[in-house]
Parts: structure tokens; C-alpha cells; sequence
């Protein structure tokens, strides 16, 4: 098995709306440091997983609609605790998305799996992982 | 699969008494940096794999009883090579008997995996991974 | 010149509201990363600069108003942009406070200066060095 | 499973002669932050999956005919490209040829696996993880 | 004093044709993790050192020439020994130049010193810290 | 200012016997992460601040008496607090007699100074930095 994994941050507000989560409640905010591991199980003929830079281009497209907002007014996440876990599949979803629309190149076809790490203080961290989502 | 894991940390002394050891047989000490990873195929109601909260009360409980010890007198490890590797397998171990007792709370029933790291330099790790070990 | 430094994490919410911050006029949050380094002349009779588990205590307490909170709706910071800059003095002055109060012990009279460091990504952060402040 | 890591730096040129790599086609160079996992399901009787110290001594040298190198001149890696991916494979191979010839110690026998984690930037890293090769 | 510090990578070629190199002689190569420190004394009427924004900005544009190249042809470079600590003087007098060329904006006057930090490994790393420098 | 800065590790054994430290007044340990800044206001005719491989030479040799040992029972620290900042001091003399002794080569008389700096957790390091000391 193969991986590549690019990193990239993005600093975000929101609450937990839910007592279970003690002060986390408040609306407050995070530095998420993401981490997103492309998994394949053989290398293209340019003896990659996936070109790098395009990796790299589409993780920031991805992280664009979250990066410095307040994810308590985003609609798509009305009504939604947005959890590090929960957060970590949201991208892997748009991960998947944006290579079902080629925007990653033909080596991502052979990709195996995607892995998305958050981590939101230098000791906590969670990460979702997972096969490519059909449509 | 969904994980979550925390970062505690625990200064020991020990010795590995064998030749096999090299100068690790004598008296000395390390700093084990421990991470925690809880693994899960679901979240939860709240979005969650495990309330982070009781996660790093546990670790912490867990790990108590060594932080500041010498490894060598504790009756635990009496006769034992308390290598990295055991160390880590040992905190498994305890942090299954916690969620046994309930003190991961609803959540850690549906856990799939547990697994423990230690880095005792910047150059070096170890870790165990397993399933929650039964009584 | 001895130091000691110690570190902990907050996670807050706030906006920057003047169009010379882009983006981050926005309400968008942050993990920052707060080291404090207490520096002195030289050690107390216990061979250290302060005791290191006081000082721990001190910043803990000194981040317990901010951890978790929405910097915007803070009587303290009504009408003040709180950039990276900006709360490294802020809690600098904290802590400086705290001293004063004898939080520290005795062996913080002999302090000559403090340096707070905020890290808002692992690319980039802001630093705060000063003498003890007075009251 | 248990694992062992141990970790070592190189620091080589190379270039990646292909439009594909847009600039990364020049002659450049990295630091090569190189982590070997060593992957076994028990310990042996001293407690560990390896010898750690003979796995560092493994590792410095299979990597000693890469440091301070410029790969493009090495003939066994004529007319290849060495992307960090490939560069992974290749250090695996070398490893596991180590073990076959008993640098390893009585302990690798045991092994399932070896993964290989090269660094070439903060933001950058790739892996191959694959069971012990054969002849 | 305050400050405010960004990090960069370049991915480099060069050797260091001096017998006194030993290996290093050798044409090899370097991933170099730039840290620009900004010092300044005061804080702007937007609570900042300069707009890190721009700081990043101008960063970027500064290693832009050397970014994937391999410094032994670069004509600025002819007949130099480029050590990591010459880089960093490089660099600082880049940083300078375009600081007095304007690109760092009305704040970049108050400037007190530029410190630049160049790791090369995670286990050794070299800076430079000066006032800015005139033309 | 020039500096160059290399990194070892050490793991060692020591109690704190004094009830001002609480827990650590008990037989424990550490793997200090020890960081040596050499300081100097110059480069030499090669470029550099000090030789980097004779450095981490010096660094290596100066560390070995304490590397693997229960400082405890080592007659140079007998009847003495082994603190971290303590220990940030016993190596600058170490290195500093080691430089005396030529050790690290011509370069080395223009050094303006060298910091020593001990982490001891990811959470808390000292440091302590003077100008070379004399006999």
C-alpha cells in the first residue's frame, strides 16, 4: 500500500449546542490541522500515488468554504453538531466528490482510500478513514 | 473507521536488566509521550466516536499510577523487562478494564480498537493495537 | 539567563472587524497554542526559575477566561481588535498580575522578564517579550 | 499488531525529468525525513519486536549510500523517477533484504510487515507499508 | 518586544566543494524550513507587527528564485559557499530589500530586526538575526 | 547574530529529594530533548559559525556520561538538586570546557555565546544561555 498526504489549516468559530459537551457548548474556535492521506495500492507510471501538487490545490479547494467562517450560519450545517469526527468525514465527502470530478487526474481511479486527520490542539486529534464514496 | 485520540505524558525510571539490552540495562528514565487512539466503525447521537473529555480523564487515571515512578520497585512489574513495547501493550490493557467499568461512558461499546504509542525520543516510537481485550 | 517555559492550548472564537484583516473580518475562530517563558538571572535555592508546576498552574488560570469562548462578546475586549499580537500582551499582562498577587512564590521577585508566544498555525505565530510589569 | 519505529534524515538532490512535475522536473534537493516501522504480532522473549538498536544501525545503513547524494548520478537509479513514493519502495527493499541476511537479529523473523514514511516538507509525506519481500 | 514569525519550505540542490565538508561536498540536497521572525517594538493602530498576510506574501516571493533550483548554477551564487548560515543572511537581506521597496506596507518602518531561521534536518538548524539593513 | 543549533537526546533516572517538587521528589526519570545553540557574531572564511559535524560531535561526547544513567548515583552530582535548569548548566560548562579544550575547532573562539536548552515533556523545557565561561 501507498499513501501521500498533504497538510493544510484552516480556522474556523462554532458551538456544541448539546450539554454532553460541557464548555465546548459556548461558541468558541479552532485551528483544524488537516491532514488528508491518499491511499493506493500501486504507483502510476510517473511513479506516484497522485500528483502532489494537484493533492495539494484540491485539499485547498475543498477547505475554501470553511476556512475563517463561523460554521454555526453555514446552511449546509444547520442543525448539525459539528464535531472534529463529523468535520473529518464533511471533507473526505468533498474529497471524493472532487475526484469523482477529475479534478485530481487519472492516477486517482486507482485510489484505494482517503484518510482525513484533524487535529485541534497539539494533543487531540481525531481522523476518519475510509474507501472513496460513490455519488 | 472513525478515531479519536489524546496525548498525556509520564516521566519513569527503569531498568532493562539483560545483556541484551546494551546500556539500557542500568538505571535510567524516560519521558513516554502517550497517545491514545479510540477506533469505532459509528459515531454517535452526538457525533462523536468517544466524549474527548472522558477520554483523556481516563488516560490520565490510567496512567497515574507510574507518572513519577520508578518502574523497577512497582509490584506490578516485578520480574518484567518493562520495554516500550510491554508499556504499551500494559496501558492497553488498562484502558480496557476502565471502559469495562463504564468510565468511557455509552459511546465506548461500540469501540472496534484500541492503540497506545509511546515516543520515548524524537526518534523513536512503539505502539500496540488490538481490539478491547475481554475480562 | 535561565528560562523555564510552559505551554498549554485555548480555543476561542472572535472576528477582526476592519477590512485591513480580509477574511478574518469574519467571525472565524482559533487554537492557539500559548508557551510562557519565565526568564530570570538566576536559580532559587531549589536549583530552579520558578517551581514548574506553579507556573503551570498561573497560565492555566490566567487562559481559564478565554478557553472555550467568543472573544467578540468579552466585556474586557469590547471595541479592541484581538489579534495574535495583541493577546500575547494581554496575557503577558495577566500573568504579570498573577506574580504580583503571589501565585508564583518567592522565587518570581527575581524575574526579569516574561515572553508569551501564541502559535495560531504550525506557519505562523507572534511573540510578546517584556519585563515584569507593575501594577 | 506491535510495532517498533525508529527514525534517521538524508539529504540528497535529484531531479524528476518529466513536464509532469512541473518545476520539481529541475535538479533540487530534499532533507528526507525517513521513519521505519517494524510490524509484528507478538514480542519476543526480551520484551520487543526488534532490537531497536540494531534497527537504527539497520536503517543508518541502507540509507548510507543515498545521503549526500545526488540520486541522478547513481547508476542504480538510471533513467528512474525517484519521487518520494518510489523512494519509499525502494528503501523497503533494502531493508528487507537487510533482514534476510540477519542484520535484524533472531527476532524479524517474526515480522508481518515494514512500512517506510519519507517527510520532504512539513506539509508533504508518502509511505509504502507491505509485508516482508522475498528474494 | 513583539513579534510575528512565518514559515516557508524550499526543496534545494547545492554542494559545498570545500574538503571541509567532508560528504557535504558532494552535490546533495536540502529541504530548508524558512522562519521569517518580524521584530518590532510597538504594535500598529490595527494591533499588529505587520500584516502577516503580507509578510507571507513577501516571504514567498523572496524564495521564489530559489525554490526547486540547484543553487551551484545560479549566477547570484557563483564561486559562494552556500551554507545554511549564508542563506539565512541571504534571505535577510532579501527580506530587507523588499521592505524597503514598500511590499511589507506602513508598519515595516517601526521594524526593529528580521530574525531568519533555516532547518535543515529536524536535528540541526542555523539563523541570522539583524536590524534591518540599508541599501 | 549567527547561530547554529544541533539536537540530541539523553534518558536518564533522578529523584528531586526535596518536598518543594511533590511527586518528583520520587525516584523517576526524563529523555531530556537537548538543544545547543552556538552564538557568534561572524561567519569563517567557510561560511559557517562552527564546524556542524564537530558540534554534534562535541554535543554527543559531552552528553555520554549521563546518557542511559541514575544521575542519583553519579559522585559529580552528589548532594545536588538535578534540576532541568541545573542540568541547562552543567552541559553550557560542559561544552564550554570542551571548546576550551579545542574540541570544536578555530571557529570557535569568535562564539559570543551558547544556549542550552532541555525539553523535558512536549509541554516544558529550560533553557540557559551565557557567553563562554572561562577556566
Amino acid at each position: 500500500m501507498f499513501a501521500v498526504e498533504v497538510r493544510e489549516s484552516i480556522m474556523v468559530a462554532h458551538s456544541l449546542p448539546d450539554s454532553f459537551f460541557g464548555p465546548a457548548a459556548n461558541k468558541h474556535g479552532a485551528t483544524f490541522v488537516v491532514d488528508v492521506a491518499f491511499l493506493g495500492p500501486a504507483l502510476s507510471r510517473h511513479n506516484v500515488v497522485v500528483d502532489i501538487g494537484r493533492a495539494q490545490a484540491v485539499l485547498k479547494a475543498v477547505l475554501a468554504p470553511l476556512h475563517y467562517q463561523d460554521l454555526d450560519v453555514l446552511p449546509q450545517f444547520a442543525g448539525v453538531l459539528t464535531t472534529t469526527e463529523f468535520l473529518c468525514r464533511h471533507i473526505h465527502h468533498e474529497i471524493c466528490a472532487a475526484i469523482r470530478r477529475g479534478e485530481l487526474g487519472d492516477g486517482a481511479e486507482a485510489l484505494s482510500g482517503i484518510r482525513v486527520t484533524l487535529g485541534e490542539t497539539p494533543l487531540a486529534r481525531a481522523w476518519y478513514e475510509a474507501a472513496l464514496s460513490g455519488a
